[in-house]
Parts: C-alpha cells; structure tokens; sequence
C-alpha cells in the first residue's frame, strides 16, 4: 500500500524487508536510540494519537484496524495497554482471538473476523487474528499447506474488501522477540505475583517451536503482504511502543482527515 | 458447480441458459405441466425436505444458504412460506435485507451478510441479499459500473470461501415474473385486505424500470454464476413453488448425509 510504502521512505527505522528471515532480523532497538530521549517522544505521539482518533471519529470516513502478531509473551498486550490504553474508548475496540467457540467454529474462520471488523470512523485491534489460522494451525499440523495456501488467499481477498469497500486502514505487527527475552518473560510469570495470571504450561512447549513458528511466518509476510507487514523488534518495550505508535500516527496523519463543518 | 450441473442434466424443467435474455424466458410452465398434479408432487417433495432438513441438522457436516431474488410481488414471501414454513424452526431461518441500518452502513457491503451466513448444519434464508448492492443500486445510480465490477469480484470471492471453508451449498434463485402478473399482485394490495399491508408506493414506480432491472440481472447472472443462478418461471405460484422444492431436494440428496453413529 502506499500509506505504508511512503512511510517506509521516510521513517527508516521499521524494517520492512523483500525476503523476511526472522533469524537475520534484530530483535533490539540500533545503537543511536536512547532510552529516555525515545521514551519522551513517544509520550508526545501518545498524545497527538489521541487528537488524530477524535478527528478519525468525528470525520467517520475512515476506519483503522491494527493487527498484533507475535510469539507468546512478545508484547501484544503491552501495546494495546500503552499506546491505546489512554484513547477514548468510545472509539476504540479491542477483541482477542483465542481457541474458536463452537459458534465460531460452525463457521468459516473469516466469519468471526468480519463480524468484529471496525465501523467507519472507529479503531479496531485484533489481538491475534486471521493469522492464526495459518500458523498455530499449521505448526500443529492441523491445517496442511495446499489448505493454508487456499486461506492466504482468502485472507488476501477479504482485506482488499476492507481495504477498498469500507475505506479501512490495516496495519500489520509483527512482534518480533528473541528466544532469550521470551524465556526471561515467560519465567517472569512464575515467579512475579503481578504476572502469574498470565502463566500457561503450554507456552513454554510452544517456545520450543519457534523454528517451526518463523517458518509459517515468513510465508504469511511473503503470502499474505498487501498491506505489507510490519516487522518491529520487540526485546525492549520502549522500543517497540515507539515504533507501533509511530507507524500508527503517520498512518493517520496521511488520511489527511478533516473535523466535519456545520451543514 | 457440479451440483448445480447435475441438477441440470438430471432435470430440465428448469431454465438455466448460456445467455440470461430475460425477455426471451418464459415466466409461465411449460404446456405439459398439470396444476394439481404438480401440488400434490410438491406436497410429497416437501415432507422429503422436512426429513432431510433433519438429517442435514443431525449431521452438521454441511450448509445450505438460499438466496431469493426477484423483482417486487415475485413471490419470495410466498417461497419462504410454503417450502420452508413446516420445516422445524430449529434448523432454519430467514433474513430479509432491507435498507442497511446505519451500523450496516458503517462497514463495507458484505459486513451484513457473512454475519448472517449459516453454520454448519444449518439452513439460512435470504430474502433479497449481497445481490442488491448490484441491482437496486445500479438501477438508481448510486453504484457504477466500475464499482459494481469490482462489488461482483467481492461477491465470488466471498461465495468461495463459504463453499470451500464452510461446506456451504449455494442456491441462488431469481423469481421471473411477468409485467402483467406482477401489476395484478401490486393492484391485489390496493384492494384485498390480507394483503395491504405489503402496500408500498415505491412498488409501483419501481415496475416501470423492469428494463433497467433486467439489464443489471442479466450482467449479475453473466458475472456471478459460480454456483450458477436457477432462473424460475414465477408467474405461477404452485410451479414456483414446485420448481424451488425440487432443486432444494435434489441439492440435498446429492450431498449424501448420513445420521452420526453412537461414538
């Protein structure tokens, strides 16, 4: 798309890669980012996102949906936290995909996802989404690869509808978070109170999996790329938030929105 | 698709052509078709549905989604009523698209829709559909052609997926009603009193655009026909009635359910 192509221009610090091996990508902010200074600027762009989604909801021409993908514990929640947690909710919604109910799953696997795609004017986070269907399914073998190519392009026809049929703006994270901060995390939940409610057995048979997770992402990126994905390294929070809430700012400013005058 | 082929080879009586010259198809029954032969034909076809609509349920393998179309006084109330009214409400249900509300406005065209689309086992009605954001629209102006290519592109992209991610069984239906018969049911509402309350000014100037009607039909019908559309001589009420309950049977049959076994 060319909202993400121009920001690629001129905001060279998210990598956007032609081939994307996960193994090659930095995980951790480049040298000349300091802490502190990054920190403060986010807090500025926190602050002007939270004028651009009025205008957004005033104007209702445009909607945005952002999607969250990554690892367990690579920060999803982190930054719905951060960089939504302080808009207003009238005009943000989040839904988290987990295991399909029996509802969901009597039903194509889009079903769930249109059903919950953002109105005009709104903002929509999908913690987790499509994607899964073709990677937590396919690194567990239930969904062989002629079925997950039918899904990626499936996938790819019913964003062009959101796309051009209802003016919505999709972006795509990638949360990417090495082995050794993803293990700290996860270790961290058994042992700090504030963070064993999110402790699951299961993610740590799942973080042995990790080959086999960038194998199923890097054909999703090269599958599944209009709009193009973007890939933010995710070892250092502050980083990460800087990057997602600076993507997302330019994202709106290029809408070139205007608040509606009276009739 | 093969069903749909199979049906016709199988079974003539339905009109379905290369070309969609709707001037050109009869809207009556053939000469050799006896009224009450065919109701008391139709009465047994309808117990069969009632038993297979069970099994269909039971299995929960398999979808169906009928599609009604047709111009004003086509009788597609009168269909949903006699062929699906003595089917156990448990496994069946109607919607009727109307002017989108504005939540339905809100998103793009297709939101409304996959919403409503049915789960597995399940029989859904649509009274009008996806079809109208073609049809209506094109005739009044407020969609052109280029938009309508591309709204017919979404429209199979979408089928596909409930055919191939779902197990969805497709039946797309156009009432072809005459501009006599369809003038006598509009007068009809005028003067009978059961029949009033379907009164609507609109009807009637919408009757004298039947040209431009058919024009956008016949290019949904060039442009949409996976699974093809069954165009069904509706001037008469029992051979519609008739015509719709065979192909819903012979569609079912063909998908050769089974009741589930104890485990």
């Amino acid at each position: 798309m060319s909202r993400v192509s121009n920001f690629c221009r001129t905001h060279v610090l998210i990598q956007i890669m032609p081939q994307y091996n996960l193994n090659k990508l930095s995980t951790r902010a480049p040298k000349d980012f300091e802490k502190e200074t990054t920190k403060s600027e986010t807090e500025k762009i926190v602050d002007e996102l939270n004028e651009l989604q009025n205008l957004l909801y005033a104007e209702g021409k445009h909607s945005i949906l952002v999607v969250l993908q990554g690892l367990d514990a690579s920060g999803k929640d982190g930054v719905v936290r951060k960089i939504f947690g302080r808009m207003n909710p009238q005009g943000v919604d989040v839904v988290s995909f987990k295991v399909p109910t029996e509802e969901e799953a009597s039903h194509d696997f889009l079903w769930r996802i249109h059903k919950n795609t953002p109105p005009k004017g709104r903002i929509m986070i999908f913690n987790r989404s499509q994607y899964e269907d073709i990677l937590v399914t396919r690194v567990h073998g239930w969904c062989d690869d002629k079925l997950a190519e039918k899904r990626m392009e499936c996938i790819n026809d019913f964003e062009k509808l959101l796309i051009e049929h209802n003016n919505t703006h999709i972006l795509k994270f990638y949360l990417h978070v090495s082995a050794e901060e993803q293990q700290e995390r996860l270790n961290e939940r058994t042992t700090d109170p504030t963070k064993m409610w999110k402790y699951n057995k299961r993610d740590f048979t799942e973080a042995k999996l990790r080959d086999k997770y960038y194998a199923m992402y890097e054909d999703c990126f090269k599958n599944c790329n209009k709009p193009e994905w973007i890939i933010v390294p995710a070892d250092q929070n502050w980083y990460k938030e800087h990057l997602i809430a600076k993507a997302l700012r330019d994202s709106l400013v290029s809408l070139n929105m205007q608040y509606p005058v009276l009739p």
